[in-house]
């Protein structure tokens, strides 16, 4: 049987290196006309200037009176001054134009109305006070908007105001999403109690790559799924290439298994770049070129697929369109524990982050790949250097957050046992609007007790026998909680108990 | 002539206070059903538990062979085992189900290769080892999404994991949005080239408030221009109220000119909760209730539209999805002069943010409301409180930030004379794709020299003519940035004149 190895894995930096050099920094998707209207966060291909000037007359900055300021000079709260409002002043409101004869505007506190006719002042004016002169906020020819900026709801504002009604944008990146499996089934066609054929998963990762790409201001065209055959891979490649896609991701069949044809397609189609990373989750990664087309073997484990798609696809659909991916924050954070990784390998762990006391602690998710619940749960990502033996308690790492800042501070960090009561009163705090979250680590009752005395929980579940006593969780903390102040809630009663198969046939018996 | 006053100002504080507990904590716009290829993005409107386990079977976790784990111990370098690969082992890729009579993994890399039928091992392996367990992500009836939660793309994917193949969600609040006003004109009622009649100006509030609906993540919906008649008012937000918009905002017809029929509209068909708030730019905010829907007038200016939208509207959206609006990072700056400002009003502040030295300065951007361009130009906003007299160049003041943080530190700060080469040389950085910014403000040749003397800019743009000896800037240079180290390029030759009336009837010669 054929089995594929990774001939020669690069590092992360190294495969964006090769990638990205071969997409210059000069890749675009192509330009297209977008109106005004519909042009809220796309991104400018080109510079903006205007072709009017705003404000295009002179006009009342206040409500008020228009007046001739030199026909106020002298006036004082001792000698006030009466003014007739045909001949000397008229009415106007704020952004109404200002009559030829006037050159200045007096605010209606200002003013004593002494009868229909006319109103008396107290104080002078200076020409042009309370008036927006033609101009003032853009003076046609003017750059309005720079290339590759992001068009925000104000820019839209300035942009008719300078009399600019469409704009060029790049076009939002079309991103074509391969699944391929012949184990795959596609949730459409699914009954919701429909059990699977033993084998058969239901196919999820185009909806994640979706997600993401959506995520990233692309357009995914998610095709339909491909069985792990050589040729049909080959054949859907060949048309997702041959479409109006300015990408191609196919996911999976980019590990090193018998059935993956995604590397020879590839290979056969344009060129293979990258076979293979060492970042974990996301090792099985290719990075490939067909007729000047990026293609991406994404890894079939979901975290891997997410994580592989940030490091290589989103940057790219980004860049298609002149600009750069956001930034996320990142924060300083203590692990709960040592964790070693695997030298040579970049890992990208899975962190709940809570604020316990002074200091924001991680502890780390599950490391399975194809656990998709180590993301959805996750605060935070800590990146370990391949070159680093792992994280330790003592040193502070960075941690890349997936929630904002101020969730964290939010977060209660509960650490131990779990039980779905938990679940339940967080959402129930979460329908309350209280904007709590509750972060959640299952480590069992001792390890919960543990976490406790380290400072890396807010609270922890517990079910502890004292088989001497009969009494739960009491004499547990007085012995591993020894001087901490701690309050003991008594949460839920539990029924344990043994599932047996239809009919008991071990005749099990209490 | 009627004139109305604001009777009773409120803070924001009040303001806001007023309006958001009349629409309590528990404002929703309606559940609706959502496929889950539709629903990134969207918010949870209960919590999400799983229908069914993920896995679903037993699977490789790794590409090898499936073994009997007990069939390999006491394997080790020195006393390896062959295994017969139909009774002993099988070929298994990583993700397939594991044959009942196995119950571990051997990674092919810890494989040697006999022949067809055989392969060595070297060491033991343990019970379930490289095995991904049933239920191992996720196990029927947990809870996988709490309810009030913004759907990620890897939430997506641990729905359909978990056979959640459509997700109760929050309706995306629709907000109608009038434009009123007899000297508005549609853009689309404007040729490029025509010129506007005296007193009209082009109508962009709209498409302004359209995009920051969009921003927070509503649906606009823009009525048509309404003239200030107060029958036409009256009748846009009676049919607004009937239609199925959750807010309403009319704009603006908010200020206590002549003409402003909002707030008796508001009146006559509902409740006016709020007339005039003492913040700047928004003062002429008006926040009512009509049949239980909220109503915003909001102001005509600009720079008045935004700042009212974000302190009422931008949160009510949120909430009308069970959820709160994102934080802005906020900075500390140092202002680069003294700004006072008028008690009683709580002034939003637009400036110019660069990294100068080892500090953020902030550079105020003209006051004007009805300035769009200084929202656009600007990196961040000052708040300044209305207890305070201004801000101080000797304190330290937070500014939020309408740019990334990374942003900034890729922003050349430039103050001084202007010159549209600047913003030409901008560009082009732009289109090379450096991710450098160039912040630039307009003070004067002097007034740039003085920045530069202050570490309040990097560059500054000057045009200073020695009259003794004919020559420019070097004089100036030394004279008022005596002893500091800076380099002079020259940029420009500039040819200056006079516009003067077609036929250039005054006859102006040189």
């Amino acid at each position: 049987m054929k089995r594929r190895v990774y001939l020669a894995m690069k590092s992360l930096e190294e495969a964006k290196d090769l990638f990205f050099s071969r997409f210059g920094s000069g890749l675009r998707t192509g330009a297209e006309m977008a109106r005004v209207e519909e042009a809220f966060g796309r991104i400018t291909a080109e510079p903006v200037f205007a072709k009017r000037s705003a404000p295009s007359y002179h006009s009342a900055a206040m409500d008020g009176i228009a007046v001739k300021a030199a026909q106020t000079y002298g006036t004082t709260e001792r000698s006030p001054k009466v003014l007739n409002l045909v001949q000397d002043a008229i009415w106007i409101n704020t952004g109404q134009p200002l009559p030829e004869q006037f050159d200045s505007v007096i605010m209606v506190e200002k003013i004593h109305q002494i009868d229909k006719d006319h109103v008396e002042i107290r104080s002078p004016v200076y020409p042009w006070q309370h008036i927006r002169k033609v101009g003032e906020d853009i003076v046609a020819t003017q750059m309005i908007l720079p290339q590759s900026h992001r068009i925000r709801a104000y820019d839209l504002a300035a942009l008719i105001s300078g009399g600019v009604f469409s704009v060029k944008v790049w076009e939002r990146p079309r991103v074509a999403i391969i699944p391929s499996g012949s184990e795959l089934v596609h949730h459409r066609d699914m009954g919701e109690h429909e059990t699977l054929d033993p084998g058969k998963i239901i196919e999820f990762n185009s909806v994640l790559l979706a997600g993401l790409v959506q995520e990233a201001d692309g357009i995914p065209i998610v095709k339909d799924i491909v069985p792990d055959v050589e040729k049909g891979i080959r054949t859907a490649l060949k048309q997702a290439i041959e479409s109006d896609a300015h990408v191609v991701i196919i996911n999976a069949g980019s590990s090193a298994g018998s059935k993956d044809f995604t590397v020879d397609a590839i290979g056969e189609l344009g060129e293979v770049l990258v076979h293979g990373v060492t970042m974990m989750p996301g090792k099985p990664t290719i990075l490939g070129i067909v007729e000047g087309k990026p293609v991406v073997g994404n890894p079939g484990y979901s975290v891997s697929a997410t994580l592989s798609f940030e490091q290589f696809v989103r940057p790219l659909l980004y860049r298609l369109q002149g600009s750069s991916p956001p930034k996320r924050d990142t924060i300083e954070v203590h692990s709960t524990r040592n964790i070693p990784s695997k030298p040579g390998m970049e890992e990208f762990l899975r962190v709940n982050i809570g604020k316990v006391g002074a200091r924001y602690v991680a502890t780390p998710l599950p490391r399975a790949a194809g656990s998709i619940t180590t993301l959805t749960r996750a605060e935070g990502i800590i990146r370990i250097p391949a070159l680093s033996e792992g994280l330790s308690q003592k040193d502070e790492a960075q941690a890349e957050l997936l929630v904002g800042e101020e969730d964290l501070l939010n977060t209660v960090v509960i650490i131990g046992s779990h039980d779905i009561t938990i679940d339940i009163l967080a959402d129930e705090i979460r329908r309350q609007g209280f904007g709590v979250r509750i972060s959640s680590g299952n480590v069992g009752s001792l390890g919960g007790l543990m976490a406790l005395r380290k400072g890396s929980c807010h609270i922890s579940g517990s079910h502890l026998l004292d088989v001497g006593t009969g009494e739960y969780n009491l004499s547990y903390i007085r012995r591993y909680l020894k001087g901490m102040p701690v309050s003991v809630f008594h949460l839920a009663l539990r029924d344990q108990g043994l599932i047996v198969k239809k009919g008991n046939p071990k005749k099990v018996k209490e």
